[in-house]
């Protein structure tokens, strides 16, 4: 599932969590960044010049995994569908100091241009995630395209990469807590530094954490990176249950900070 | 140079400004926007799935316009690279309420594995854009490949869109403005609004401006969205000289300021 890079020297270090705690799949990160985003990168065979691969900005709309566009006939992208259909998309997160840190992923598969019985399905869908294209919805030169993914790469940042499995990937949905991940993780970091420290201390190997942030959380669990004698290092802590709400996030979260006082004696 | 879409009414607006005076090239601005930025989606022919265009997000090094990448053989890319040698990037700015409004360029060519001899030349212009990349830049997986542009498209938002000749494209310098252009239309369009409607007044058709917005500044003028009885309209203003610091950007502005209160009898 993960690349290693050949490092000039071989050291490793034991995590400082239990890896096998429940941990979103690489289908659903790839469903819940798709579904977050609603720009990308539309890769597709030249015309001109012919069968180098090109790439161009494009909007939308996640279409429960296979995308769908509205583009222009005048548009090279749709020029280039229009002689060959083999496309994929890239979707990547912004943001953050390290850009080869964050998530991104690949949609592979054929685009085909979506025919008049499907399209006020696809103007609904669409319009959904960008009201402004009602300007040009009635455009004579755009269309619907809809990506029929046929296979994914999926890479979450360092070491956190895999080609999805196209069933996994039909199943995903996306985490519910996602539009409210910032939210959380601000008010964690800015608020409960001291549970957080006492969830490293109680339920991880990094009982010498001198500081702690919250990184993520989805509806499995959250992770954190930990001040240690080593320099910072992650750990990540699953719910008794999945959440589905911040409502849900909160009630985890106290319960877990009563537990991790009740094991360390506090 | 421009593309128009099939509207469903023809209407289209007389320009409220010169439409002659001088402007970026396509090829400027592309060159301006690949500086600017440092990673992009690289766009290869994947090996897996076979001859579909592969699209992968990539730091880059601008490198005078035939982009530097260091990447690793463990990733797609790299290895679709090593089969076919032809790619693409595409660079697309960021932020803005309307995605298709951003600037983004495609260059096309072939990219190659750099050789031995250029090794060290191709490590200090990528550190000088990533300095991270210390790191990691002995790591024996990784290598540099540069792209030999050999086309260009570049669309610059709504009409501004053309290919980029080859030999304006090699011409093109970055616009010295560029890094200094966010904090100057901060400045004007908190502290200036009087000076900029006396620009609309005294040197546009948009005399009956109600406000003003500087939305960018190059070597050659600056150009405003100006609140007319139409709604909002662009329009576009030369220096008397071209500018390359904040310095001269202050010198030319005031003086048109002046020049403008001198038009309106002020």
């Amino acid at each position: 599932m993960t690349d290693q890079h050949a490092r000039p020297s071989g050291a490793t270090e034991e995590p400082l969590y239990d890896i096998e705690v429940p941990t979103p799949t690489h289908g659903e990160r790839a469903c819940t960044l798709l579904e977050s985003l609603s720009t990308g990168t539309l890769c597709t065979v030249a015309t001109e010049p012919a069968g180098f691969p090109y790439g161009s900005f494009v909007t939308y709309a996640a279409n429960g995994g296979n995308p769908l566009f509205f583009i222009s006939g005048l548009a090279e992208h749709t020029r280039n569908l229009k002689a060959d259909t083999r496309a994929s998309l890239l979707v990547a997160e912004g943001g953050g100091d390290d850009p080869l840190a964050r998530a991104r992923v690949t949609l592979i598969g054929q685009c085909r241009q979506i025919d008049d019985g499907e399209r006020s399905q696809a103007v609904s869908t669409y319009l959904a995630v960008h009201p402004k294209a009602e300007y040009y919805i009635e455009f004579k030169d755009f269309s619907f395209w809809r990506l029929d993914v046929e296979s994914l790469r999926y890479i979450g940042g360092y070491g956190r990469m895999s080609w999805v499995d196209l069933a996994e990937w039909r199943d995903a949905t996306p985490d519910p807590i996602a539009p409210h991940a910032a939210g959380i993780l601000a008010h964690m970091n800015e608020d409960h530094q001291k549970n957080l420290l006492d969830y490293c201390r109680a339920f991880t190997k990094a009982t010498d954490a001198g500081a702690a942030t919250m990184t993520s959380i989805d509806r499995y669990g959250f992770e954190m990176s930990v001040e240690t004698g080593k320099g910072p290092r992650p750990v990540r802590l699953a719910f008794a249950q999945q959440i589905a709400t911040p409502m849900d996030a909160r009630r985890e979260l106290v319960a877990l900070a009563e537990a991790a006082r009740g094991v360390l004696g506090g």
